[in-house]
């Protein structure tokens, strides 16, 4: 049983939890939880730690594991929640390319620019997944999504949702061009509300940051601007609430098609 | 000026902020920020507080308002923010009836069981003002809507749409059936699409609590069960997003009526 602060493997775990730059030279990040741990896939496992507690009532749950069991208090330093489910894991980040996320011929994506709160882009995938959206494209300026805090609100569908970073949207926005995918972003002084467009192509919804909104670039390469009305004096809706408006207005349609 | 931590009205501003019960007791809250000050209708100020250097930068803004000018550090104490803007105020409670709530002819409710996130209820007043909703209706173990927190993330909504908290929600339903406002409760094993159902007369979406749902009881004595389809592996939609998909689609409805 590990029961010392000082174990270098607890010392790591932490600053995963911690450091986005530890993160992503591991390549790397924490699971919390028992229901985030049961859908990790198996293969993406690196490191498992449990508490006693957690070992002896999930026995079969961890058979075949390697399993480091972690004194109570340990594992309460290495959680980042508050009330620790009492097991925790190391796991390989996901690792998707471009070309998968626009290999189905009708493709349905979204695009998120610089998004700082790490529940909104939480809240977003989990989202997206429901929606029935094929990929998330994220600015690397975006928040982490392996931040810990993100990885709980997206309820597992980090694991599902095919996505990846770049550092050049203006690049991945030619190869979507390429590809036929109409790219929509939603603006204030768009003359089209957004359920005039057909989202049943290929398509894909741009969301920018929490305060700023998109970037004037952004929204000047976008191929359509589109506006979610809003009534009484509300100036702009929340960015996991805007994407919601328009990743369900895409799933309606894509519904009445089949 | 106020440089005394002491001072008892420095005290009061700091339970309004903390406790639910002074609030409830006073029938106040506290508003915080350049922008929720000025939206605040001027008949619900109470007091008014700022520092040395809001005062003098927004003077025009403050004539003919008794304010108490409070030393910074004091002020620091007193804001639930953290970086204050400088300017807070002690406000008086809304006040609705639920008949102003129904007078619409056609009017679109928003019913709350039991929301326990002050983000997510801030958020889903912000929402509702914007897809035009006409009232929210929370129940009595709701979050307290005049949380700072929660105050902050309505942006505003909450001096704009009208609400009320109620420790009947049976009686509420019957008023709400006797007007024929259809109730429709998003349910996991309902048969119907939400988009299959016509919002355009008078309508209230029920939504439940984040982790356990809506109870058996209103789920029961909703008069429509609809669902939102899911793609994916995904259970459940955080509860301002879904209340988002239903409150929009109502929207999307609404304007091709006119």
């Amino acid at each position: 049983m590990i029961s010392s602060k000082a174990n270098s493997k607890i010392k790591n775990v932490v600053a995963l939890q911690k450091h986005s730059k530890t993160r992503k030279e591991q390549k790397a990040f924490v699971v919390e939880g028992l229901k985030m741990f049961e859908e990790l896939p198996r293969e993406k496992i690196k490191e498992v730690y449990a508490t006693e507690a957690f070992a002896s009532k999930y026995e079969s749950l961890l058979a075949g594991m390697v399993v480091e069991i972690v004194d109570e208090k340990i594992f309460e330093l290495m959680s980042d929640t508050k009330t620790p489910q009492g097991v925790l894991c190391v796991a390989k980040q996901m690792d998707y390319e471009l070309t998968e996320l626009l290999e189905k011929p009708e493709t349905f994506l979204l695009i998120l620019e610089d998004l700082q709160d790490p529940g909104n882009v939480g809240t977003i995938f989990r989202t997206a997944e429901g929606a029935g959206v094929d990929g998330i494209i994220l600015s690397e300026n975006c928040v982490d999504i392996y931040n810990p805090k993100t990885t709980r609100a997206t309820m597992g569908s980090i694991y599902r949702i095919p996505f990846l970073y770049t550092d050049d949207m203006g690049a991945v926005l030619k190869e979507l061009e390429k590809k036929k995918i109409t790219t929509y972003a939603a603006h204030l002084q768009a003359k089209t509300a957004y359920d005039q467009e057909d989202y049943q192509k290929g398509s894909a919804f741009l969301i920018g940051n929490e305060g700023k909104g998109l970037s004037k670039e952004l929204t000047k390469v976008a191929k359509k601007l589109i506006k979610i009305p809003m009534a009484g004096e509300v100036e702009s809706l929340n960015a996991a609430v805007a994407a919601t408006v328009l990743m369900y207005e895409g799933n309606r349609q894509r519904r009445r098609e089949t």
